[in-house]
């Protein structure tokens, strides 16, 4: 197959992204967030917050990364972050995006394979601060929006802490300000 | 204001992009696209077929625009492409994105005016390639589902080869594919 008509074919495939429900609502919408829009949204804020990265990040390659780290959602659905990282899920979505990768030219499918890995380390500086991003719009919805996934999901403060304190391996300037915020969502009442 | 904090009020002010409507469906979805699920998906179009492109382009900035170049739409709407380049629409869509902007630290907001313009000009490679990838999608929404935005706007065959031509500015190889396609479109009489 001429290699337009693969990545033709891999763009109209992605679009099934659009259609996986992530388990939190927009800031001022009713319907839950797709992992498409999301994944438009946290590329523009890693982008957005670049120098507060706690090491220098090559912020294209962070971009990248986000552009392509929920891929493997298509296949194998959303999972809350406090629930999602088990060997079975993780080996789920990696089957789900080598299926994805595999309609595209070779070299293309190896370079966003590694891509994708590396991410799911996140101990490279690129994806330690692409998994601190994140984690940021699940924690603005919620902040924004009376704690509703915190809530419907019967998230305890300990493991909001515990998991998002991670942010600070990223940024820990960003996470000085989430954690003042969470705190503060104690004290009024939307993180109980 | 300190910096992170500004930031993240434009995150969620740009939330509001989640909920501006398109004029084409995804392929497999009954319901119409927002305008940020398209700005992920173009971005990954055009990560994918940057070797494509007339000329060698920077697709980091090429990704920076996709990511940005709908912004406007959140103050004004979204407007088919065959009805959208008028001044007065133009000048809506650039004032909205100086109302975001404007939430940003003032170095961010004047560079991403700047790529904006250079976007809407398309004169650049990178704008060029760019506005060709933007208008990818639509034409895939409609060649896999019927021409619905075709038929549900009254656009014509003339204006469908004539407006779409403009994606050889960015990449010929690109349109040689989709033209031989819309012709396809037309014996089979999705595009009539």
């Amino acid at each position: 197959m001429d290699p337009i008509e693969k990545v033709l074919s891999f763009i109209i495939e992605i679009e099934k992204l659009k259609d996986v429900k992530r388990k939190t609502r927009p800031v001022g919408l009713t319907r839950y967030e797709n992992a498409a829009e999301h994944s438009w949204h946290v590329c523009l804020a890693a982008l957005m917050l670049k120098d507060h990265a706690n090491e220098e990040v090559d912020i294209d390659r962070v971009i990248k990364m986000l552009l392509i780290h929920d891929l493997g959602e298509i296949d194998a659905g959303d999972t809350i972050i406090y629930a999602s990282e088990t060997q079975a899920i993780k080996d789920k979505e990696a089957a789900g995006l080598k299926r994805l990768l595999a309609i595209l030219p070779q070299d293309q499918a190896e370079e966003y394979l590694a891509l994708w890995y590396e991410f799911e380390l996140g101990e490279s500086a690129e994806s330690a601060y692409a998994k601190a991003i994140d984690r940021l719009p699940p924690l603005l919805h919620n902040l924004h929006g009376d704690g509703h996934s915190w809530r419907d999901n019967h998230i305890t403060k300990e493991q909001i802490f515990s998991v998002n304190s991670r942010i600070a391996q990223g940024s820990e300037s960003l996470w000085s300000t989430l954690e003042l915020k969470l705190e503060k969502a104690m004290t009024n009442g939307i993180l109980r």
